[in-house]
């Protein structure tokens, strides 16, 4: 489990500083020992904010917190810990996240729903908020610097084998703008010690319903668009930063098309990230569905093949085995026409109206298979929907990982 | 692959020949090279037939013709082969089709809607029905005879690790019934080399449309309660025949009570031997869900748990892992009580009121977790919706099989 994934990223990315935002990080002993686990960010006053939140219905105490102080739309204070996910612990979580809430607060001197809390590791066990989180807060609030992001995603990191940061410059209205991101995730995603976790923080001044907007629809074709093993974490949270400290001209969406992209780049940067950080991962794969009848439905299809157990495997097997892709389709539930199916790996056609191509020459397909980075390419017949999900393989080290006993 | 799967039962049951059905398998070289790979199931003229099949969108030309077929409600002939699914094999496949059921029309002087047929395999190859199924008819209609069920269930096997049947007797108005079953099935389901077909006879008279009902509610509580990977086959099939030849009499609901117990009863003993030969599997595992909205939302989230790959590799390492049960709730998408759930393992509550019970002792758990049969207990607290699903463990075992390359 300690060795880096083999699809990690040679380093971790030259990242700049964003005005406005400072970070610190400690050492607090929750569960690790001997690196830091707990991260404060803060952001200069009247920071917007937007984010994405888990759809679990048993989502832990700090999701149901960041739900509600969402409503406010700014954010002063964003307080992470690894080691304990503080989900399913009834009202001692509750309190253990009302504490954190309130102490940061008083130490920042902002409102309380201007503090966001995640929470990422173990579920289940009481997080002894006061004595861990609570009594290091003034140590971080003494610490905060600019640009400290590679030590920040390493604070947050559970099951992860590399730290994952991603950046883009934009131009609003003449003026550039920055944005750096920050993500954790391995599993996709174990409430067990793995949860999918991503802040991106930006100096451009975008008013918040804006910002939620574009939040919306970069998480729906980044995070929401990537899986390792069809399990949703109980505590999935990417929060999303505007300080406004680069002074742009107020913009509207046309003005923000430029920096809508951006936002986009680094979510999904962070995103492929946590797909080449998967549990036993040794391929990544890129899953392309077109000719579905909305872009929704497009992303069904692709999840399906994605969270397909005998695809992934197969992956994993460097097999060429297309029946797999077809089955996948089939039980999508969305509509698909058999007859007029096409896939294609790796840029060669393999199918087309209902059946396999004349005289397929499985050989090229098969050497593309040898290769790190899977492109599966469905077209299922019925429309105009498309859509982009990526996943990866399913391994032996996956049941390494997860099959055995928690030590 | 060909080691006897660990929880298979100890022989192949003793089962009684039902009268109006005979069997003959022969060896038509399909795929299979020294064994039978090719079923013909013949019934006295007047036979009702019953089914459900795969709700693939990709389902295979076989699977089409049985759902036209089935509107006639009168079964002469069921002919079944292994080693090739004709699945997506375009108008090539449903020529296939219409040869077979054409020759068995013919050979048994019967119309061809009353011919159902099935096959399982490899997809994407063409069927030379000809060569093969059409070929071999004569031979097989001369060696019908009854309760040869183990052959039978043997020579539509493809990763099977063991042949599989099950049988059972009910009163119908004073007059004794017997039913009899068999069934294939490994991956759930794998258009690979895998599929679940499930053939079940019985001697009883049973207006069709009873028939019918009786079926749909007991493929519901079986073939449709388990899960070996979350995957659907193009080519999954039930059938359900009654050739009325015990002279029961006319029977209504209330006088049907008894056979459709035992009828549900063949359908989950055979449906269990298919989970106890799900690929790579070492645990069977039943987890029932109560205090759902509804049955149906119950088994949506049992079968949230039974596929969960977290829950599953969790079992395989022998792990009282509970949380990854918490997610597995969260993300069913059906309505949940977090701060109501409850869990047990093997008998013994783990959590209660949205947290683990207060000096929860993991020991008996962990020894629970050492069995072979697994007991799962999860009750959602919002209304009084049950019902039990059940599954198998995801193992090397699995990788191993699924992940090799194509031989």
């Amino acid at each position: 489990m300690s060795t880096v994934s083999p699809l990690a990223p040679g380093a971790f990315p030259d990242m700049l500083a964003v005005d406005g935002v400072r970070v610190a990080t400690v050492e607090a002993g929750i569960r690790y020992k001997g690196r830091d686990d707990l991260l404060l960010v803060e952001l200069v006053p009247g920071a917007a904010v937007a984010g994405a939140l888990t759809r679990s219905l048993t989502a832990s105490a700090p999701v149901e917190w960041c739900r509600t102080a969402l409503a406010s739309g700014r954010a002063r204070a964003i307080v992470v810990n690894s080691g304990n996910a503080n989900a399913f612990t009834g009202r001692v979580g509750t309190a253990a996240v009302a504490h954190t809430v309130a102490a940061a607060a008083n130490a920042l001197g902002c409102a309380e729903d201007e503090v966001f809390v995640s929470s990422t590791g173990v579920i289940g066990e009481p997080l002894p908020a006061e004595s861990t989180i609570v009594e290091k807060l003034p140590r971080l609030v003494e610490a905060l610097a600019p640009g400290a992001w590679e030590a920040a995603a390493r604070a947050i990191m559970t099951t992860d084998t590399f730290p994952k940061g991603a950046s883009a410059t934009a131009m609003i209205g003449g003026q550039r703008v920055r944005i750096a991101g920050i993500a954790k995730g391995s599993g996709m995603i174990a409430p067990d010690m793995a949860t999918m976790l991503a802040y991106v923080f930006t100096d451009a001044a975008v008013p918040q319903p804006l910002l939620q907007k574009l939040t919306s629809r970069a998480v729906e074709r980044s995070f929401n668009a990537i899986t390792v093993d069809s399990d949703t974490s109980t505590s999935d949270t990417v929060l999303v930063a505007a300080t406004g400290a680069a002074g742009n001209p107020e913009p509207d969406v046309a003005l923000l098309r430029g920096f809508a992209r951006a936002l986009e780049a680094v979510c999904r940067d962070l995103a492929h990230q946590i797909v080449r950080d998967g549990e036993g991962a040794s391929k990544f794969v890129e899953i392309t569905v077109s000719g579905a009848t909305s872009a929704r439905a497009a992303r069904r299809i692709g999840l399906a093949i994605a969270n397909s157990p005998l695809v992934k495997t197969a992956i994993a097997g460097e097999d060429a085995n297309w029946g797999r892709i077809v089955m996948a389709v089939g039980k999508a539930g969305e509509k698909a026409d058999r007859d007029a199916l096409r896939i294609a790996i790796g840029g060669v056609e393999i199918t087309r109206g209902g059946q396999v191509v004349p005289d397929y020459d499985e050989a090229p397909v098969a050497r593309h298979m040898q290769e790190q980075d899977i492109v599966i390419a469905v077209d299922v017949g019925v429309g105009r929907g498309k859509a982009t999900v990526w996943t990866c393989d399913l391994t032996h080290g996956y049941i390494d990982i997860n099959g055995s006993y928690r030590s």
